[in-house]
């Protein structure tokens, strides 16, 4: 490990050295968006092995491993989990650029104090002492988390879910706090109405609505809203290819598309997307009278491989990024929502980097002076969260809006490990702005630079969702 | 102030240093495509205060103010313009890595001589010196113009307009040259055809040909070419989204769909690009016949917020990027105009830098051997106007064409105080070959690099336009 | 040429010369890719001089000497071939930062041993030394790939190509293994049926097979694809804009298509896509069922200036990069594919590097654990292949991929004196991971990346195509 990971690991100049140091490392973390369990939270789940923490679930991981022709045994299959951690052992060293290959070292650096390079040398006696230190109930998920200083967490949460977890660890009074997120996916997801009328049952019964208009179906949502709200809820979010606004949105009728997505008939492309437009825009408004933000994440081109979504279901490492046309549509959908004064507080996360400027273009269009930062270009995602692409979020952002606006980093994680992305994220972050005094781009002043990295690492989050 | 914008400002290795102080420095100004007003040029508009000359119609700066939470008071609505100049003070410490940073303190150094960075600490004073120095003759219009040693200045006009203020400056023989550009966006914008109707009228007016077919628009527009021509012009200019080229040409006539236009009916999206393609191609043949140079400005998605529009009018801040297809269209459209010979000389600009590289390779299908360098890829735009913009560009035209053929810089701004953008722009040019050289990627010939720089920053627009 | 073109030339950092000099820099090239004339190897056809090897059919030349203003008498017409070397070292100078610039020094470097910058200058000198160096048989085709230690040649042929010189070659026991590569364009290619018509002639002489039906195409194509195996063909190719899959793939039948193309019938638009996307759908079992690699290069836009074609035919300068979707239609192209499970190893290549992120994504959908790296985004292509399209490409791959089974780099060249493209991709892959060494982003391990890279550099195409 000598010289890989050091104390000042991707810290290249002595100006960013400073900033990290003193003004970002210690800062607690909010962890505005992820896909952590709250039942492991609420059960305060420990873990029977690394292999169960670190693997389970990971579709990145996954991914690489079958890229290197790992067979599928070893990766979700009937493998041992001691089997499997050795698999991702030998795989460790290939993955070598891929931001893999940091996380990796720094996860089991700042969880497990392990110094060496996961290869399959080190595997046995790195697996053993993982596992040694899980069996502390320090290493249980709350405690993972607070080791990490997490000071909120936003799961991700359907609208029919009970919130039964969340009410759960309320009680329990985890100094975390942990909140809910509300995400609809499901309640526009017209494409297959058979699973569709499924969805809208258990969307019944959770809000007590009967579900048989698209008005009622609004009723329900509304009615989840309230719920949410009342759980503490503060945010939203959504997974689209893109956001739709029909070229002609009067010749189409959402009450009589849902009569005949009741009658399980199927929708043409254009249906769909007016379907689902005027779910959006209608939950748009409901957001903004909450006082909540808004999340898009857009994009993703999801479950490519039939044959894998069979053997396996989604979030299995079969999507990928997409190449959706994205400007006119969200630039319409947002207008709508802000000609009335109702558009919410909202994060645009885009998959594909080739459509950062399109998005980094598009929040100056919405800003209007009520909120500091009011429409943000969300944080490098998932494909993105790695060095390059977060630089890519960092100096788009930076050159067509304002950075020091920025709310920052999230996990976006169903990995109770992963908070170190934070400690990444910080890093690269100072060490941009160290780069730029070091070049005279910028002044050397050490106190408005700190003040502003501080601010993006955990002063703008909290102030602009008020946590 | 302290390693910030010093004399080698961007120059981070010797021989960039050599090239910018020795071979760019000092070359005068073609400001060949600017949106500056004729009217304050023929008036030799004295500025009251630096609110007036710096912040009024900036709506980069508006942005910027918007985004950080000011309000519109301070912005475009009642506040004194010294109110407003401290809330620029106030945010420009916030605009930190956006261009706004940098170019706000070259053009106080470079005009006002202020080695002060501007915050609300120093805000007081700075405008006290500014407006003491805009008070003195040399800082009218014209001043501004001659002290950054500006040469040509061509300036964007609508074909109806009188060019009355061009007379009058060239009558006064101010020594920079100012000529027009021909800007007929207005004579194909056929979505609203109330507001068309009327513009038409204006064109009448001007043109003295009675417009009540297709055939007499083109009359109309080819007598406004032969005028402006004979008043110096030598470009002409469109902002589109895309090029038009529709897939079925033969479906459509224009005199049929002129005849609906008068008639106030509403075209369909595909006899819009229709109508568009048609005059913008007999457009085409005029400028060729000329011998003008064609500009297109490809890729703004514009006015996205109605509630802005319909309050402060366009180009207020509200328009950002685009995502539209370009490849295609675009070049049918060259070649409809090259497979008669009557392709002019084009510059294409586009505002997304996804299209760079189909931009940076369209030029070499339509280069011919006639002219040095006769496509151009223009120099980056708009949003792109700053370091990584220009640095992509370059490097995008260094890859795929000859930068050494590149016409350079333009400032495109509506500010008198926008001349250190080429100052900016040499910069980051000498500083790119500089690093080549220094990596050894090029060539250590000073004499030969220093040649193509100066050929980019000057001759070659000299040579290109025949200034 | 001090300090330019080096023996460290593009190598910045220590470990970078350590990795390209003791791991890369001896090996062998394979190059699986390129359009080298079958016929001039069974020739082993000398060249009377340095245009005619080094000029003749190089359109990447053309386009920079068409941009400069060169007249087209010195490039494609009646000059004499001293002429035309002579324009070509006038327009070399003004060639920098483009990868001519590079190319051309290190071409003249390793073949011709001149270490002088091609210009004016220098123009006759070396034109008479390279001539009389041609002139021996060390300088014939055979003896320019055994100088630069070239063990696999991978040509590019039609399907009607009877592979008589490539069994010329392999009875002549040639040590550089030649092989034919099976692309069939020509055989989708109906958007011109006359064109078509006549080209399933040749088809059918060539297959023994009356092609009168699209069952019958499929058998021709499928008895050429035999024969090409018999002759060691391993790999297919296929030039496209896009790949196809219609929406509505059941409103279209391929036998009643055939019949009206045989009636010279022109197709719309969405018939053309379904017919290609029906041969290449069944192409891409045939290739699966033999073992192969297929090859899809996406996104050119070809034959852009009809004049030109007209003169000059195609493949000389006047294609581009085009901006088609890619996402949606590969993937489902792929997973029909993937869903028999008779998806062949592919090798995916994309001219437009904005869609670098979908192409270094996509490939993870279909990595099935099955081979190291089964489906592969190819390496920087045409336009891109410089250092900053093959850093682009490299990066993408390591955060999106894995770096470590790529197969490298290839020349994809008409040209004899290509082959220092492989040494230049060595040196920029060689310099990244140095780099990430030194900034201490990789451990410092010579052995495991030393391995990494004579991986990436020859064997993992060794194994992969299993040569």
């Amino acid at each position: 490990m000598k010289n890989f990971i050091t104390e000042d690991f991707l810290l290249t100049n002595d100006f960013a050295k400073t900033l990290y140091h003193n003004y970002a490392k210690d800062l607690p973390i909010i962890d505005y968006h992820c896909h952590l369990s709250p039942q492991d939270i609420a059960a305060n789940r420990p873990f029977e092995n690394i292999t169960k923490v670190w693997l389970e679930g990971d579709h990145y991981k996954w991914r690489a491993m079958r890229t290197l022709g790992i067979s599928e045994k070893y990766i979700t299959g009937n493998g041992s989990d001691q089997e499997k951690f050795e698999q991702w052992a030998y795989a460790v060293p290939y993955t070598l650029r891929n931001p893999l290959y940091h996380w990796t070292h720094l996860e089991l650096k700042r969880y497990f104090g392990v110094d060496k390079l996961l290869t399959p040398d080190t595997a046995t006696e790195i697996y053993k002492a993982a596992n040694e230190q899980l069996a502390n109930s320090s290493y249980h998920t709350r405690g993972l988390l607070t080791s990490m200083k997490v000071e909120v967490v936003c799961t991700t949460d359907d609208p029919a879910d009970s919130l039964a977890y969340h009410q759960k660890i309320k009680n329990d009074k985890f100094k975390t706090t942990i909140l809910p997120t509300f995400r609809p996916d499901k309640s526009f997801a017209v494409e297959n109405t058979t699973a569709y009328i499924a969805y809208l049952e258990k969307l019944s019964v959770a809000s007590g609505v009967t579900i048989n208009s698209f008005d009622s179906l609004l009723a329900a949502l509304k009615n989840r809203v309230d719920f949410f709200h009342a759980q503490g809820c503060k945010l939203s979010d959504h997974g689209l290819e893109q956001l739709y606004y029909p070229e002609n949105k009067h010749a189409y009728n959402a009450e009589g598309l849902f009569a005949r997505i009741l009658k399980k008939e199927t929708l043409d492309k254009h249906e769909v997307h007016f379907f689902k437009y005027s779910v959006l825009i209608e939950l748009g408004r409901m957001y903004h009278a909450k006082g909540w933000t808004q999340q898009y994440h857009l994009g993703a081109l999801r479950n490519t491989n039939e044959r894998m979504l069979r053997e396996l279901g989604p979030d299995t490492g079969f999507d990928s990024i997409g190449d959706f046309s994205q400007s006119v549509a969200l630039s319409k959908f947002l207008n709508e929502l802000d000609s009335t004064n109702q558009l919410a507080k909202t994060i645009l996360y885009n998959l594909n980097p080739a459509d950062n400027e399109v998005m980094g273009t598009m929040i100056g269009n919405f800003n209007d002076g009520s909120t500091k930062g009011k429409i943000q270009f969300g944080s490098a995602w998932w494909f993105l969260d790695q060095k390059d692409g977060m630089e890519k979020q960092i100096n788009t952002l930076s050159n067509l809006g304002l950075l020091s606006c920025f709310i920052g980093m999230l996990t976006d994680s169903r990995s109770f490990l992963s908070y170190p992305r934070h400690e990444y994220f910080r890093r690269i972050l100072c060490n941009l702005i160290g780069k730029d005094v070091t070049a005279g781009e910028l002044p050397h002043d050490e106190k408005w630079l700190g003040k502003i990295v501080s601010d993006i690492c955990y002063h703008n989050a909290k102030a602009y969702f008020n946590f």
